[in-house]
């Protein structure tokens, strides 16, 4: 894990501190697995307040804070806002094909109980 | 889940009821993905004493029981033994590619610390 050195220097783990169950645990939340797929479809860095949750904030930011400590996100400040991306290189080089397989698993779900 | 009838009848849920978000809880844990990858290699059948884990019995017993629980593998009784085999049928018409995409990225990661 990256040493945080101010409040607003978010601690990552670097690639090779990455671990496969830890990405796992991460996805394995409706709500963390809900967030990776908006973050998929926007293709780029988003607010937190860009995907809505049915969750309270607090809880809002502890999914982020599991998705980014796992390795599946990478946030950052910009001005006031806490943007987020995912960590498709890392991802795609440490475990390849994970990433997609899980989102095609998670759209087919939602397709077949018409959530899509 | 199916209804269990006797002690020795094991509640598996139907293929319908399998979700994505419980198998990769599942998958999250070391000891369980191992037992996973022990049963994808043994490709066929094989008693809960043939996987053996640096843990106690009952630690052992409930990972087998989340992952029958969670629909990533089917347990039976034959005679006194009680065998385990993955689900690889169900799990690959639901969700294509993701039992061996898991399976490759923990055999890289195993590859990358040397315990392969």
């Amino acid at each position: 894990m990256t040493t945080a050195t101010s409040p607003r220097d978010l601690a990552h783990p670097a690639r090779d501190q990455i671990r496969l169950e830890t990405v796992l645990h991460a996805l394995s939340d409706p709500m963390r697995l809900r967030v990776v797929r908006e973050l998929a479809a926007a293709d780029g860095e988003v607010a937190c307040s860009y995907i809505e949750l049915p969750v309270t904030k607090s809880t809002t930011t502890h999914h982020f804070r599991v998705l980014r400590e796992s390795g599946v996100i990478r946030q950052a400040y910009r001005g006031t806002a806490k943007m987020n991306g995912l960590r498709r290189d890392d991802l795609d080089a440490l475990f390849p094909g994970l990433l997609d397989t899980v989102l095609s698993a998670a759209d087919a779900q939602a397709a077949r109980q018409g959530t899509a």
